[in-house]
């Protein structure tokens, strides 16, 4: 019975990756007609199901199930938006799964002691303007309205791509729900990763979304010709870029839950022969815990001046971005292990290294995650693939945390 | 008087940086309007001094000293070419200062018991057509008529640029010398590199023109998104090129004469949240002893090998390039040492870790070669400058070898 849920939601996953801008792969942007014709197939979905359907002026779609009178409401969903290029599950999966969830809840005659909503957030990925979060944050209350001036790469601006899309932007600042009135928030999201896939289960539940922290770094020395600089008059920028970025793994690996992560590295001048004067590069460093995380950030710093001055080269590094992390409700997160393991799993537990949209939601109420295994740990490719069965445990396993934990 | 002699040096150099394409610094490509102008000037000063002057069918001007009947002859000289914007001394200072010396011991009054020629090579540095030394090859009967084909960014054959320059390439074969007719061989040329000016010196005499190899590298693993990859499932293609930077930097100063640079370095997919999947990067080594610079190589090769196995990654390496190292003759080289301690300095003596003329003209006859003091060790830039005091002191140097230790 959970493979045939699983398939039902295969199904519509399917259809829905049909609604993409041409070319490999999904690419679903916020307020184009491709998000149109996704949220027209979830509406008729939805209604069928028999809920109340509304898009609201940040274009989320929100489908309710009533509960009793006065009862408070549980949230779940995700995003709709997918990267350029990318696959039919990072995101909208997490909108499917608990639309399906409530109509095996129906299926199965179950009453729940409050209302559910299912909401399909317009812009998580931040690929089409230079902001994000807008329909999370704005339930929560932490909406900027400055950023509906941002424009997109054809100078479109955010404000009037909504309006054009139906939306009213003013009305935004009305969105914010009172947090009485909110139980908690569910997002199911794919892993993004291969933990899940090398422990051999299907689901696994996230402790916390992490903090990130990204560090520029400019290392200079002095260029030389290969063949005439001798090795005790060099001050190689590479050189130094290399004991920089062995030290950011060794750290890594060395502190439970951080993740280190040099992935860009540009030098001049970039000669076979010549000695490199100049190295610019980036660090970036994520944890669950922020206290972890800021320790390593201070003593990749400390690491950075004591190298400059043991190979006489300037190093500037400074901390261009940061954004705690977002814990997950122990309560929640505690019923959401039980509901997997009711459906068989070992209910294991991990960080969430990429940010969600309940990483806004957050401010609002408790969260908690559920990651399905994806295969081979990709996302935001074309091949991003969950199973037809590792989605039916999922669906299982949300009825199950409805039924037993969410209120 | 050396002082006015550099000075007289630094006047024709001068004159010499006005035969240039425009743009900064000096760009004297061979076989180019240029070319002819440089030679025009240098012909009018060699005639001048009173020595027979004729050009060659590899573009080679030869000013000829003549010595006793029958006597062998010492030859002196460098490349008239630059790089595109280079400077007014890498090269033709090796043709000027061997000239001055000539009429500094005219001057004097000084018998030779033996011819000199000075010699102005047409092509060292490579920058029009991808091949070089042209004319110290014909000289050594090394010299490969394949190379006529190749053609430069415009298309023209030098073949075909030579021709135009009024030159017989099919002549080039008849130009080899039978080496016991020649002395020896004299190159003088600026450092390009720094030890010079640290040590104090204006005159250093070379032991060997360094041997190099170089090996291109690619570096395998396998990306991931750097919030969801945790750190003991990656294989991080930049963290295996880190060490393998740090390797060679550490084995260059750790072994006596060797150079070893990484100089380029390209990742992919090069993203701040991607775990790196691969890089191509190119290991030079360098170094007078060819023993220590193959035993160098086949070390890395090894350390490449084990870094592999150790972190999971595919490294490819290969030796793509290699070029003997030329010992300079141990005779010659002491005449100049003495020559240079006549003059009042150290006799330093150092490698060259550039290629030049004479590691051509070492398949024909002994080698020895000055290097001058440049500034701030900068060539192949404007800014490129040797003075007029340390060339005094070359010329000085020069007729002090031809004196005593030439023959």
């Amino acid at each position: 019975m959970a493979a045939d849920w699983g398939r039902h939601a295969a199904e519509r996953l399917a259809a829905l990756a049909e609604c993409s801008a041409p070319g490999p792969g999904v690419t679903r942007l916020p307020f184009t007609p491709e998000h149109r014709a996704a949220l027209d197939l979830l509406t008729g979905w939805m209604e069928a199901a028999g809920l109340s359907v509304r898009l609201d002026a940040a274009g989320t779609l929100i489908a309710r199930r009533e509960g009793p009178p006065g009862a408070p409401t549980f949230l779940l969903g995700s995003h709709q938006d997918s990267v350029r290029e990318g696959g039919g599950f990072d995101g909208i999966m997490g909108v499917v799964l608990p639309l399906v969830a409530l109509e095996k809840l129906a299926a199965d005659g179950v009453d729940l002691p409050f209302a559910v909503e299912v909401l399909a957030f317009a812009d998580e990925e931040g690929v089409r303007f230079p902001t994000a979060l807008l329909g999370p944050r704005a339930l929560a209350g932490t909406f900027d309205p400055a950023v509906l001036e941002m424009q997109d790469a054809g100078g479109v601006r955010l404000r009037d791509a909504m309006a054009g899309f139906g939306l009213e932007p003013d009305a935004i600042a009305g969105l914010a729900r009172d947090p009485a009135s909110v139980l908690g928030y569910l997002e199911t999201h794919i892993e993004q990763g291969p933990v899940l896939e090398a422990e051999g289960q299907a689901l696994g539940v996230v402790t916390a979304i992490c903090g990130i922290e990204r560090h520029p770094v400019v290392i200079s020395g002095e260029t030389g010709h290969a063949g005439t600089l001798p090795m005790h008059m060099r001050r190689d920028a590479l050189v130094g870029a290399a004991a920089l970025i062995t030290e950011v793994d060794r750290m890594a690996r060395a502190t439970p839950g951080l993740l280190g992560t040099v992935g860009t590295l540009d030098l001049a001048p970039g000669a076979v022969n010549a000695v490199p004067r100049e190295v610019r590069t980036m660090v970036e460093l994520r944890a669950p815990d922020d206290a972890v995380r800021e320790e390593a950030g201070a003593a990749l710093h400390r690491f950075a001046g004591a190298l400059g001055a043991e190979k006489g080269l300037g190093i500037e590094i400074h901390r261009s971005y940061h954004q705690p992390a977002a814990p997950c409700d122990p309560v929640l997160t505690g019923g959401l292990v039980a509901a997997v393991q009711a459906g068989g799993g070992t209910g294991l537990t991990l960080p969430s290294g990429a940010t969600h949209d309940a990483s806004a939601i957050a401010d609002l109420c408790p969260i908690a995650m559920l990651f399905v295994r994806c295969r081979g740990g990709v996302s935001h490719r074309p091949e991003e693939h969950a199973s037809a069965a590792d989605m039916g445990a999922a669906v299982a396993a949300i009825c199950a945390f409805l039924e037993k934990s969410a209120g």
